[in-house]
């Protein structure tokens, strides 16, 4: 396939980077990193999601293959999130990111200061 | 300063880390990675922004500390837009992320066949 030009609108890799740049999609892929959690603990986990946008991001990160919905027949049933390789393949370059940001946002808010 | 934890809404890194993760502003990053470009360069480069979009982006960005805006005193005036040494230190890891994105459009765009 060919990947196309990342400036071209149509480009399927433009498309994966909008999913992928989406903050609740780097909040989810993180917190499932030692293991597998139930909706609740999610929800308590990523402070600030709403259940209907934490439904929405898990529901679009199983649709990429990103990770995998697991139903227990218990009663109640139980909902498990697991990440797939997929998914844990993405640690590595979202933790550059994330580094990047915790070591310069000090810099990029007293820029900011100025402009206020 | 705490960066404190990427979890809590309030926390710096997390301010960041939606702005980065913003696909124009990502867009915007790679296509100054060769030099200064004007406003109307970069609007033609980056399919599908809209003027609107484009001008929030680079007045984030400036704010952001991740690039300059230039006027020169020219009929028309010429505005150039040209990253700072932070912007160009976001290179990096964005470049790893969309490497990333590159390598597994096909997988992804596969998983989501599936489900539609």
């Amino acid at each position: 396939m060919d990947t196309g030009d990342v400036f071209d609108p149509q480009c399927p890799t433009r498309v994966v980077l909008d999913r992928i740049g989406d903050k609740w999609s780097m909040l989810v892929l993180l917190s499932l990193r030692d293991g597998p959690m139930r909706f609740t603990q999610l929800r308590t986990r990523i402070g600030g999601v709403t259940p209907k946008v934490l439904t929405q991001t898990l529901r679009a990160m199983e649709q990429d293959g990103l990770l995998t919905r697991k139903v227990f027949a218990e009663v109640p049933p139980r909902v498990e999130y697991t990440l797939t390789d997929l998914g844990r393949s993405l640690h590595g370059p979202l933790s550059v990111v994330a580094e990047w940001a915790e070591r310069h946002v000090s810099e990029i808010l007293r820029c900011r200061e100025k402009f206020s």
